[in-house]
């Protein structure tokens, strides 16, 4: 093979910190250099509503792998506050300022891989430089964040947006004592999921003293004379708050890919191959800021989670190093949430997803018990299944229910994998016991209900 | 079709109740009658466990369909304290001996489902007619346990055979305040569970007092003067009791079939084919006597559980009833069950089931977390997961941890239906947040390990 390869990574957080593992483990002797613009790596960034809110009392213990398990134990060239300015294709380096020193550094590589992440949306309006309003999206803003509940009167957080993330936010600051305000702009909360499903959220937020207005978008924020957060301005009227927290949704952090000419796809994420390649094939793209492949769609998307970050991370690093690539088998957006005492899971697509992509379409949804009726305790486990109705195909699952229950979406997610039809799913030989489900699990009587209504129509 | 056919059902429990009732809603015209020989019907039997130890208050809530259902609901022609005498093929008839009377009467049909259940497995030794030695099958035997407990002075409790069953039975026993010894003639607990897996729920017994003893086989029950139980006799030792309750598993009911000339199978099994049908076509056999098509092992075997019951009871209606005939899907033995604070599920062949049954497997067994490690309270998850060394398809799975995490079992069930090999579940898209798992989801940390296994020996 001649010279070993140059292996530069830029990002070390979920995608770019698996990948130099993964790199690594594949061949110890492999150069691999990370370049990241903060200080801190690998950090789990899902766990930092729960930091917040005190359940997670110290934050080091999400971080996942230390500056010492990168260097010491894997032998990766670490640089934090490096921050890549330039990816220069023709000399095939990336060009990195030290934020501590001001000087720009070049790394050179055979193999680069963008792990850039994503950002926090955050609307161009009045008010936005407020000390009091905020994005939670880096292990440092949660830091600021906790801070400030712990050096300011905070009574009053407004979350702006109505996703898995805002609710998970709206119980981290109920937690907290806090009167907590969801503001969100469409009519229904929780994209992804649903009418009829995050309706059922939408309850377990009022039932747990949160406030949630729909319809409703964000104008402005005013502060007073220090410059502090003090109004929030919505199409509808104004709120007082002395923390606002934006959970809009992110975008990709794409910017360097663009600017070296690479392709961009869908959603402005960085366009990638089933085998992670960039439209240069040498550079590779995962996590955040890389478009997924979906595998329900069979096309491209911009889907950023934490698992795919991961699992796009690992797989890329296989393919900058190995001779035969494998495929991303791609992901189906599962994600699960817990929001108070209800959780919500959803794979595949949504019936509004489906409608959306043109994918013909129906669904069933039922309400089942979570475990046998006569055992104490049982709860609802609402399903919902969205399924082709000519093949009977299934093509995605949401389930709102307790925390104990809803994991079993990935009961779906492998069935969306192999491509299972209702039917096929309907004869699954599920395990039972009164304290684990019905006898006829919820899954499969979802299924047998979609199975039925097809039966009507044929 | 000329005359309505008649259809007789022999059994009133699980299958029986689940085929009398989609039959009537398939064609509320048709005529079903149902024999059973209890007087108990459609009750959940799985459920007498947490019904004994008081967790389940009221036994009526355990009785999933009640007369008034069958007759004035359904339009079911019920007949409890019949016990069926004979199959009459050649005239077409089954005879039933009407318990209280004593009065036989003829019920004649054109499609006959037998579901006369299994019995539970009574070694013939000495003492077993006295009082205080007991099993566990029907809701009778239940209530009487129950009644024992609450007239006689029992502190001491031996639980014969150490399955599933006999698990739950030993911290039912124990949260009544009970001295509980486990005797099992193998060396190991759990059958179908392999040994590193089952030696964990040995420990949680331990851990909550309950004794154990393997190796070692029933020989005698000696009572008093007064015909009760005094002591148990074993291979190694005595035992003073005042109950012993048999959990050595059960036999399928299946003389009246024999006697009738129909062909027998698996464990003493009623044959049937992918139909449910016997060796006579128009006579049907669903539930616990019956033989059921395992899928992985792509023959009849005897594997009776409360799911393949109602599921069989259902589909031989439909197969009664319909023209087009419809294939049984088959079983793959899932089952759960909670032991104290741990909980065991497996589905699919065990490595020892695999070796017992010649097919060529390996494994892998991994302990992760059943939430993100720095979420508050994570606890083991242990998964062993069994395959086919050469092509990688998956053959079983067994999970041990908390409750709450167990049941994605069926994510295994689903993978083993769909033929998914190692590789396909190492790739599933599961759903992540810090209370649900690790960011690698546990079932696909397993199937990594399988795929990491197969490469090292490629």
């Amino acid at each position: 093979m001649g010279r070993e390869k140059r292996h530069v990574i830029i990002g070390a957080v979920a995608a770019g910190g698996s990948a130099a593992f993964k790199l690594k483990r594949l061949d110890p002797s492999l150069q691999v250099q990370v370049l990241e613009a903060g200080e801190h790596i690998s950090y789990a960034a899902c766990g930092l509503p729960y930091y917040i809110s005190g359940v997670i009392p110290n934050y080091h213990s999400m971080v996942m792998r230390t500056r010492e398990d990168f260097e010491k134990g894997a032998g990766i060239e670490l640089y934090t506050s490096h921050r890549a300015r330039e990816v220069d294709l023709e000399r095939g380096e990336v060009r990195a300022e030290d934020l501590l020193s001001g000087s720009v550094i070049s790394f050179p590589f055979d193999r680069l891989l963008l792990a850039t992440g994503a950002s926090p949306l955050v609307p161009p309006i009045e008010g936005i430089e407020l000390e009091g309003v905020v994005t939670l999206r880096t292990l440092q803003q949660g830091l600021q964040i906790k801070e400030q509940l712990q050096m300011k009167d905070i009574q009053r957080v407004l979350i702006i947006g109505g996703g898995l993330i805002g609710l998970e936010l709206a119980e981290t600051f109920r937690v907290l004592g806090k009167d907590v305000l969801v503001l969100e702009k469409m009519p229904v909360l929780l994209p992804g999921v649903d009418a009829e499903l995050s309706s059922l959220l939408e309850e377990e937020l009022y039932k747990n003293g949160v406030s949630v207005q729909k319809e409703e978008s964000l104008e402005a924020f005013q502060g007073d004379k220090e410059g502090r957060l003090q109004e929030v301005v919505s199409s509808k009227g104004t709120y007082s708050a002395e923390l606002a927290v934006m959970a809009l949704g992110i975008r990709p952090n794409s910017e360097l890919a663009r600017e070296a000419g690479l392709k961009l796809g869908e959603g402005g994420a960085v366009a990638v191959d089933r085998y992670l390649r960039t439209s240069v094939p040498h550079v590779f793209a995962a996590g955040d800021c890389a478009e997924a492949y979906h595998r329900v769609l069979e096309r491209n998307t911009y889907l950023p989670l934490g698992t795919t970050a991961n699992r796009q991370g690992r797989l890329a690093a296989e393919n900058m190093h190995g001779q035969n690539m494998k495929l991303f088998s791609g992901v189906l957006g599962s994600a699960v949430a817990k929001v108070f005492d209800l959780s919500v899971a959803r794979t595949g697509l949504s019936e509004e997803q489906a409608q959306e992509a043109g994918v013909s379409c129906d669904s069933v949804w039922v309400k089942t018990l979570d475990q046998a009726p006569y055992y104490p305790g049982s709860a609802h486990l609402n399903i919902k299944l969205t399924f082709h109705p000519s093949s009977g195909k299934l093509l995605g699952g949401q389930l709102v229910g307790r925390e104990k229950a809803v994991k079993r979406v990935d009961v779906i997610a492998a069935a969306l994998s192999a491509g299972m039809t209702v039917e096929e799913l309907a004869e699954l030989d599920t395990a039972y016991a009164p304290p684990f489900s019905e006898v006829w699990e919820g899954l499969v009587v979802a299924a047998g209900a979609a199975v039925g209504k097809r039966e009507k129509y044929a």
